[in-house]
């Protein structure tokens, strides 16, 4: 096991996430080699070198190339707002650097495309980061739906919803700008879209319909300006295997704060799963009399792996940066050449193109198909 | 108060739920007259008699068509397969009787119009029986929307589900023929329909994506037969003041047993609901600070009307026949001239339009509008 | 099958309640003849005439001695306050009716050992109402458990809370005046003890700690007035077989409104439910891989017998009122000289025992052992 | 901010989440320096080189004294079994290092009390391992108490079930021994007793019953052996300020995992908790219309600190290994003299007093006053 040099390029939300995960990834897991935390890359010298001393980085910088050419540094986590992914991205895997990116890939799909051809000419490990994907939870669905415990999935509904842009008086911020994206379908209908990948396959088929439910928000400079891009998704799909399947996203859902709520439907049975509650799950199966019949609420444990790596109690729940620690062991994976569980920017560039025909299926009002 | 004559035809699940109705609405409600349990109609006489006595009701026939004739009866409960609703009904309501029915209106779209002719030719009245809307919650949820409670509402969700369909060994009968209907679109999708029509009225376009989870089922002659129409329907819709609906519906759904589960989202807050736990609904507002802001669960007490004509303690829940026994209550109001709370022959014909609408729009793979 | 002649004295909360079983419970059971509503006693002749021609009885009187005369009346149901119940039942029995009384028995243990030798003297059907025991829910959990699915039983609780005297401002009235018994205890802790009793067998030693939330309320004629009993309860119990079980009682529990919540646990596996949510019960049993434990929620449906009876479709729900047509039921078969399932006044009087044994052990601080 | 130099003694369930907390307090928390990770001790030399190498420590020993002589050790974690807590924690602060021991303090009384005194004759800080009081949801509702959100809190009830022991067929361990202790009560009772030391304050007196559901177990040699503590209890109690509790602990409660109910009833609301939903609580208060009131599912979010550190987006949920982050900030707070959330040793001895005084009321039988 050699040890991996990180390098982080951005420390807000996620880069923070990256950062304790690079922290804890050994301790936690015990069987990789503690990454060095080499270089921190931030706006201006000054924040730089204060995230640099909490994150326990040794070296600091505001121009985020300087990593590109530190030896020191092997792999590159790319935090930074979704404008800039794509040009940091491709030039860590020209300088010949691991690449562990936030999702989503770019904001253009031109772009995207030019992220994974970098990868494919790096030969560089290039991995998304889809922590969702991650959690025990989802893994242990994962299983019992290739075992067969549920019988043929038929059909799938899933729904993700927040509230922070639920509030009309908000006022108006780049989120709302088209050159954001499409709004919730980037936004985050891509991580419901990761579950899916992830246990289903891929997205074929989709026609969507989206909302914006206020058309204009206060302005910062007084007045009011006109949203450009919509809040709310709905989308009718069908996924490989021809599965039905309805995906929801709705970032002005007032109440919901984290919600990823899967409706999974077999020949033989049911599961259950809200991120809101990531610790458990429910599964209906056909065991037993049917007077007993019911959706059982299983509490994650040490069994569900690998959160007998965090605690070897059952029921005691594992929380949101957990999962990005369990992405970091993934990632250490892949550059050991060893099996891995994540989104690569090969899978990564479909899920965007399924955003991106959902969206088209929007504007043209009808069934668009997604090429393979 | 008059007392009304009643007449009963069919007794079986819907058929046994209006005589308790009859039998109860007086003692419940204490306002109206005791109604008169006068005749009842089955398919053979024995049964007739046997139900008959069983029922409270002072005379059997097996053919329907006495009920017409008889001078004590005013009203006619129309609870037989749906087939036969639009001849009784229209019969009935040219016998001069007031016809309360059982949902759906007819299989063809072109009976259901009939239907609605001959009671405006009649001056009769003529409801649906369309229970899950007289649901003191959904009563509620009515009067916060209408308060604006939770503001503006810009979208809306409901699912109903159910197993009945949902093993693929069960033999084939007939809810998988085609001459019964599209399957689970007119099978139950008309009861999450009723709630949307009564919350915000009618359905404007849809698009619907349907399923058949088991292209066979074991036919009681050996061998396997083709199944003729779809278990599931997933609908991407716009009602009334533009806003923005998904409608799933799935009989072959392990482990829904009565699920009717609407999520409503506003400018200032959400509602949701399930039918499963129908003395219940959730609401979430900006009422006090941010800090204790969450989905409060409200159990259904007397000042949820009229809870209190049957109980006068809060939380100690109604039933499924109770559901009934109000809409009886409406039925009579109706026929007193004064304003009731129900779905009307007219109504109901809207959303048997809407049903045909999923149909063809999944036919067509379109979006289709609705005529008004 | 003949019919019975039914009289009821007390028009209230249990009166209505009783009306509407006896109006409901040929139609729901079919198996019982039709009763006859005979003769309604209320405390004036003008309610009590109303309250006759709601409820469909032939003859109103404002004497309830009326109906000890009445040879037409063959069942006396006894919903007064509980002051009136030993003098009513009483005299009721020895003019040889058969009686239904509400819980509980008096409001003297000497009262309600009077009525137990009552009833034996008569020979006649002496029955108290205690209908949570009637939820098809309790009975199927009474059968999980003797038929081992969860081991031997070794721990139990059970809260009852509502929240009817927790506001400290709400005017003092009777059930604050030490005449009115002990407060929560009485007042509603026989409700879980009579789970108890039907599922577990009597309660053996006691001991109670009680609280006195507010000591003194608004005065009717101003100032305050002090509280004379206590409102909650809390006890350790031993119960038949050496179960340990805890009791807690609070009629000033906020947010509580109907809640009966059990938890048994034994050596095999653990039984929940909530009377709030009566509609369904959650079992946790060891049947397959233990990755898939969990306490399945199962909703009430036809096979949680006599569920069917009411609904023959699954997860629809039975209500409040229906379980006092169960029991409706059960008085009679027990008037036919049938097996019943109900709370005979033997019964009743050892939990009324109990009742007291807890105000005791409270007064004593100490252990109190239930004489047999 | 003065980096402190950690020496960790255990590396077992509570060890690693030490080594967790050191490594991650940082980067969380931003405002402390990074914690020197410099010795670790385990009961092997092999054991200890490799638990170093995981967890991020410089230097390891087969023998704890090295510790106490490592001038480069400011701080001791103590994480080895109950028995070894006094003598380690003792010799420990004798050396001059700040202390942070697991519960319990020690399995005689007489040993907790000579850690107080070891830890009062120091100076140093010496404060107890309690995580679950450091859970954002349990500050707040702390706030809330102190607030008076809920009025004057009258009643209390938590429980704390778990079903490591619910197995009768699981094999004698020590855990059933005597010399490990009464059992439940001092083997996570202590848990609940934490938090309600933390929201209410001490317990005064106390009545207890214990339960031993199994006789005997499995012996590793063949045959069974008497189980000689008790795997059950019950306690009622009376806190600070009169305040009624009741606590029950189970840990062969099958099915429960990590339960911490907590039900907190006061004159103008209540709150409810469990720690199997540890990033939730629900509110009932009296706020807006009775129409509308019910408990409230508040989720975790930024505003209930320091949730804020871990993740700056609601509802995303912390895990169980989050809280000791938590701790070990307060923790580095003490050792420089600022104000700190946490158990001392002074407190910590309090709440074994209660133990033990729960256990002497069960041999008794009778009511047991704590010396205050």
């Amino acid at each position: 096991m050699r040890s991996l040099g990180i390098g982080l390029i951005g420390t807000g939300y996620m880069g923070k996430c990256h950062a304790l995960a690079w922290n804890a990834v050994q301790t936690v897991f015990g069987d990789v080699a503690r990454p060095r935390l080499v270089h921190l890359a931030e706006a201006n010298a000054d924040l730089a070198q204060a995230r640099a001393a909490e994150f326990g980085f040794e070296k600091a910088t505001a121009n985020w190339r300087d990593l590109l050419a530190d030896p020191d540094v092997d792999v590159i986590s790319v935090t930074t707002p979704n404008q800039f992914h794509a040009e940091m991205a491709i030039s860590a895997l020209e300088a010949g650097k691991h690449v562990w990116c936030e999702k989503p890939m770019a904001t253009a799909y031109a772009d995207a495309e030019r992220m994974l051809a970098a990868a494919k000419a790096s030969g560089k490990v290039a991995l998304m980061g889809y922590n969702y994907i991650q959690n025990p939870v989802i893994r242990h669905i994962k299983s019992l739906i290739e075992d067969g415990r549920i019988g043929t999935v038929n059909h799938v509904r899933v729904e993700m919803d927040e509230d922070y842009m639920a509030d009309p008086e908000a006022p108006f911020y780049w989120k709302s700008e088209a050159t954001s994206g499409y709004g919730a379908l980037d936004d985050f209908a891509v991580h419901p879209l990761s579950l899916l990948f992830v246990l289903f396959g891929h997205v074929e088929t989709v026609i969507a319909d989206l909302i914006k439910p206020y058309p204009d928000r206060p302005a910062k400079d007084g007045g009011r300006r006109a949203v450009e891009n919509h809040d709310g998704a709905s989308i009718l799909m069908r996924l490989e295997g021809n599965i039905s399947a309805v995906l929801m996203a709705n970032r002005a859902a007032w109440g919901r704060k984290g919600r990823i709520a899967l409706q999974i439907f077999g020949s033989k049975g049911s599961i259950l799963f809200d991120q809101e509650r990531m610790n458990e799950f429910q599964l209906y199966d056909l065991d037993g009399r049917p007077e007993e019949h019911g959706f059982r609420t299983v509490l994650t444990a040490p069994h569900h792996k690998p959160y007998d790596r965090f605690i070897p109690a059952a029921g005691h729940g594992l929380g949101f940066n957990d999962l990005k620690i369990i992405e970091c062991r993934e990632f250490i994976a892949a550059t050991e050449g060893k099996p891995f569980h994540a989104v690569t920017f090969a899978d990564g560039l479909r899920l965007e193109a399924a955003v991106h025909a959902m969206a088209q299926s929007f504007q043209e009002r009808k069934w668009v198909q997604i090429a393979p």
